[in-house]
């Protein structure tokens, strides 16, 4: 039996490059980046190197990466970091309701310090409306969170304009999104996104899990979350993990650029679409303009974990939400205000660049057999 | 020219075992741990089982274990998540003046949030009088922190004396103990230092850099730094790094246990010793009690920095202080009251369990050759 693994959002296979990048800087270059001499000059500048690397695929600065234990703590960072820096000029805060836990959760921390936080619900489509999002920013808000693309549907959000509107109010708020889903399948910049803040992961794109990257816009001011020695400009402290980030660099170096890689996966979307078209009570819950690598479609009258589990049997490998919410019912569709059966019966299919029609057929043959025989259990 | 890599306090080589295991990991075992089908199931049980190893080796229940990307964020994560959990019971700290910069800037941050800490200061001997410790607990202190074995010098904490005078004075305090130079060198357990939560890291014990643990005994409460999707049991958000993760426990795993291998160094130490005594103008700052794997010297008349150039460009590579501390004089040497000039000229000699008395001929080769050319430069 083959396998079909439809879950990249969640994490994906790591480049043999990669891997033979890390695998090299555990064996070969091995010094530490603080050490003063020869061994530390050489990791410094395999870490310098990796720092280019990444700034060039954001369009920031080297200086303007720093380098973190993952996704999640990117979004700390930059979320508590900023918030606490400016808590003098003002406690409030947008976000949105269909943010990746690791915002939702740090959003929660900041009303325990005294924050007031506004989550901006989802349409139907799972999009922000403009205008409310606009109306939400005041005069004291000190910072607006937006993912750029999200993790369960696919949905890319108006993160330009959450830009615009805090120009346009004169608002002092900084700018952060989270682009763990976006980076290396959307071309953007941070400029062109006009963001002060942006997470991506190393995982996300074919690099190993436990490296993260935040880039932090020249001159924006924020607090540590983590204290020691200093590293990353004083805003993570902690060894650098240069194994891995050398291998986050190596990936993000080999991810394609450009429209082609897009296309190919809007092409196994469409076909994806079609086929799903053809089977009994299946609805796609993303909608037609989003990233083309997510696709959320619920196979209604059967329980999202009941289908995962036969899929899986079967070798075909997708998620109910996103894999840290492990079970629980999605807070984003419920936030799109669909209907509770079809929340329970979601799953997320989530293509690589190496994910191919047999990927497509093996799951929407699994999907039939699943809508038939699971049908008997209802 | 050879090279004789004598800084393995600072960071050690990967071992080819561990490193090989990290690669299977990134290549073969990709999923993430979270997710529910077949590829997330195996990646758990691979963490699993690290979990298990790591815990074993600290004499812990492996749900005692929490993953970390490092010594620095355990540290944190331990003293913030301790003290701001207890805040209410009391907000006194004691520590020492010799802990590492993850600990004592961590100390730092929670004085900005109204706790109180103590330093105590150690003796010329690099040691804390237990008498000071016990007098210093007092009914609101929440959280002792004493490090195991000191990073620099080497010297042999009294933490045992610690948990025993925290009984005595029945105390409500947590005792941390930061064992990142102590772990896989000495033979302890946690449940024998009497502490409620200890510190370890990889890239100390020959697996790769971005990997820590943190041993919280069970039933002890601690908030967390970091919030997200509620990995290691909600106190360390965020996708673990399975390959690193893996690599440690791989590299723990073939550490040599008993008193074996701490002989073996012993006799490196005594040999290194020995033919320092020879030497002009060199005093030894690190006692003759502390672990072995560390001996701190000053060669005096040259600073630290000079004298490490001089040593890297024959292929010795040792460190002035730690390696976080870059250029600063050493806040250790400092705190044990040592003449200005000695901290100045302090170098950092750290074995590891694959240093040769070729490493320590080479050495004091440089050294001989360093204090003889660049006096000429005083």
């Amino acid at each position: 039996m083959g396998e079909h693994y439809l879950d990249n959002s969640a994490t994906t296979r790591v480049l043999p490059e990669a891997a033979e990048e890390a695998l090299r800087l555990m064996t070969e270059c091995y010094g530490n980046p603080s050490s003063l001499h020869t061994m530390g000059f050489r990791a410094k500048k395999a870490l310098d190197s990796a720092r280019e690397t990444i700034g060039r695929r954001l369009g920031a600065l080297p200086e303007e990466i720093v380098f973190t234990g993952g996704g999640t703590e990117a979004n700390n960072l930059a979320i508590l970091g900023a918030a606490r820096a400016k808590k003098r000029m003002g406690q409030h805060i947008v976000t949105t309701m269909t943010e990746h836990d690791s915002v939702l959760n740090t959003m929660k921390q900041l009303e325990s310090e005294g924050f007031r936080v506004t989550y901006l619900a989802p349409g139907t489509d799972g999009n922000i409306d403009q205008a409310e999002l606009e109306v939400a920013i005041g005069p004291d808000t000190v910072l607006v969170s937006m993912m750029l693309c999200n993790n369960e549907t696919g949905t890319i959000l108006p993160v330009q304009a959450a830009a615009r509107a805090i120009k346009r109010k004169k608002s002092p708020a900084l700018l952060h999104t989270d682009c763990v889903q976006a980076f290396c399948k959307l071309d953007f910049t941070v400029k062109g996104l006009g963001a002060d803040l942006c997470t991506v992961s190393g995982h996300k794109v074919h690099a190993p899990k436990g490296v993260g990257a935040l880039y932090v816009k020249k001159g924006v001011r924020l607090l540590p979350i983590v204290h020691g020695g200093g590293q990353e400009r004083g805003l993570r402290s902690g060894t650098e993990s240069l194994p891995l980030i050398g291998a986050f660099a190596k990936a993000v170096e080999l991810a394609p650029k450009g429209a082609g890689a897009l296309e190919k996966i809007g092409g196994l979307r469409e076909l994806l679409l079609s086929d799903l078209a053809e089977l009994p009570r299946v609805e796609v819950n993303s909608s037609g303009n989003g990233l083309p690598y997510i696709v959320n479609l619920s196979a209604l009258g059967v329980r999202a974990e009941t289908m995962l589990h036969f899929l899986a049997e079967r070798g075909v490998y997708v998620s109910a939400g996103s894999a840290c919410g492990k079970a629980k019912p999605s807070h984003v569709l419920g936030a799109m205000g669909l209907p509770r059966e079809r929340v329970s019966s979601a799953l997320r299919v989530s293509f690589s660049r190496f994910s191919t029609e047999e990927d497509v057929y093996a799951l929407i043959e699994g999907l039939r057999a699943g809508l038939s025989s699971l049908e008997k259990e209802r």
